[in-house]
């Protein structure tokens, strides 16, 4: 695997970024390359130090960088020599050895831009979405869109679904995932418009294993495989279980700790464990479903641990040939859409 | 205060209702009423039992019922008969001793439905929605709309801040309530077109102490104590944090029975604790702002002391004036979407 790596995207860049691919190394085959892309000489610096000479590290010099607060569109327009889209550029084979993958913690937004703009979409699709895989406490849940589209059509969730249904059976492993769009009532009579005619249109779709609707409640009960949703609603509910779990935690150290101090002692490892179970940091990386090429994005505050996972989770995924598999599910679907139109 | 109850609304209705009612004669005064609205001979003969020759207590007969799958607005229309259409016209004045709050746990789409068909709006307002007061670990916050209106257009949302803050004001006794709106991103630059012109229009809003935009993850650290958005994403942030806490602790409770199940007997009196401070079954009744009267909305799986606090709750909410200063603030910056429209 070649993967182009946006060396300053992230809360934490470039320290963490460049840290984690330097502990990915050990995972990686001698064939394996990780192109480093951000301004040459901090780069060199840091490679000089801890992995001089390693065969599997290439730089892409690029010198500007778009910060997480840019404007999306404005700035990859603008800023042709920052690291996402010289990364993107990799991404696309239009500079030097083309690579088989890319990887950002930084702007979402602008990585979208990015992709959409160099590496150019699948035959068919109208808008690319980010499809995040979320450890739940009854198994991983695949949800797609979580930010790229807030305002989507029904036909941009269809596809999300049947893209993201590839994902759950080619990464996960899973036969028939369970597939079902996310709404404010269970019964089909209730939701938005959008939400019905995108049913519609899953439900009519071949080799679909769609269930229906779920609520939010049901969200990590582990109703459903694969979540469909605007990726209003997508962010908008993975940054708040983040941060009521973070709160829970606190509120159950403290309540610990006013009522028994020994206690609190022998209650942190039990945190440490299911801390380790559910942490995102070590599912890092989500793809961008959608564009002709792998684009991964990561968390904005990710660690270093979460880049080496980033990296060994893309890995896997082009290993897995995930965006063949994408491409080839979406031309056998790809006149359903027109049909329905047609049909109604 | 004469308070209309449906007794037929809810998860656990009528038991948990009529008990609710009951356990909530302590609480009130000799002049208060509640109105028990359903079928007579099953309330009465409850009644007998419990609370016989109670002045306090009457029964409005109401032999049918719309249940929690019935479509919204088709059974307010056809089932004029049921508890929940008869609790509203109550609250409307149109039959009988009028009342000042109607009080239901049932189908939300019927509440909404009925209290706009028959209580009507206020003057000028489009669309009601509900106002759910969530007890967080910083502090309660209010959140409108909670699922009354999936699909808003801004200037309702822009009339669901203007209400929601007088309710943190009045309610909750906040000086000056920090109103944020519910985005994908903190920046100005972020998020949908419906959300920016909301943006706007709070902005512009006199006496108002607008903060910006709030994330997800903010939601439960205390940004702002009143945040705006469309009822899709209320009522899936709500349903979520539900599932998601409930699951969180079900995660802990198996991992310290797994590692020393004499700790879990040490732990159980703690996550009581947190719960009790936490339980939205204390918080019961939702106002539905905009509507001409008092109507609040109790959560579908109310149980007895749900419906008790409800009760409390909507006293508190009548006494304090609540509807009469939304209706004088309504009228107060009445004109200022028109002057935003004219201007822009």
């Amino acid at each position: 695997m070649r993967l182009a790596i946006d060396v300053m995207g992230g809360d934490n860049a470039p320290d963490a970024v460049l840290r984690g691919c330097i502990d990915a190394l050990e995972l990686l085959d001698d064939a394996d390359r990780l192109v480093l892309v951000g301004p040459r000489e901090l780069i060199a610096e840091y490679i000089d130090e801890l992995a001089k000479g390693d065969p599997r590290i290439e730089i892409e010099h690029a010198p500007d960088v778009i910060a997480m607060h840019d404007s999306a569109a404005a700035s990859v327009r603008s800023k042709v020599n920052s690291s996402i889209v010289r990364m993107a550029r990799l991404g696309a084979g239009k500079d030097g050895t083309p690579c088989d993958a890319v990887l950002s913690a930084g702007n979402t937004g602008a990585c979208v831009s990015a992709g959409i703009m160099h590496m150019k979409r699948l035959p068919g699709v109208h808008r690319p979405g980010i499809c995040v895989t979320i450890p739940a406490f009854q198994g991983p849940i695949v949800l797609c869109d979580a930010g790229a589209n807030p305002e989507p059509r029904a036909s941009h969730l269809w596809q999300y679904a049947v893209m993201a249904e590839v994902v759950a059976r080619r990464s996960l492993g899973l036969d028939k995932p369970r597939v079902a769009i996310m709404n404010i009532g269970a019964e089909e009579s209730k939701g938005s418009d959008l939400v019905k005619q995108a049913a519609e249109l899953i439900k009519a779709t071949p080799d679909m294993n769609y269930i229906g609707y779920v609520e939010g409640r049901d969200f990590f009960a582990g109703a459903a495989d694969v979540i469909i949703t605007d990726g209003f609603v997508g962010n908008t509910v993975l940054k708040m279980a983040e941060g009521l779990a973070k709160s829970l935690f606190e509120a159950i150290a403290t309540e610990i700790f006013e009522q028994d101090p020994n206690l609190a002692l022998q209650f942190e490892p039990i945190v440490k464990q299911i801390y380790a179970k559910n942490d995102y940091h070590e599912h890092g990386g989500a793809p961008l479903l959608g564009v002709n090429g792998v684009m991964m994005i990561a968390h904005g505050s990710s660690k270093a641990k979460t880049i080496r996972a980033a990296i060994r989770n893309t890995r896997d995924y082009v290993n897995a040939g995930v965006n063949q598999a994408i491409e080839a599910r979406l031309s056998q679907v790809a006149d359903l859409e027109k049909r329905q139109r047609e049909h109604a």
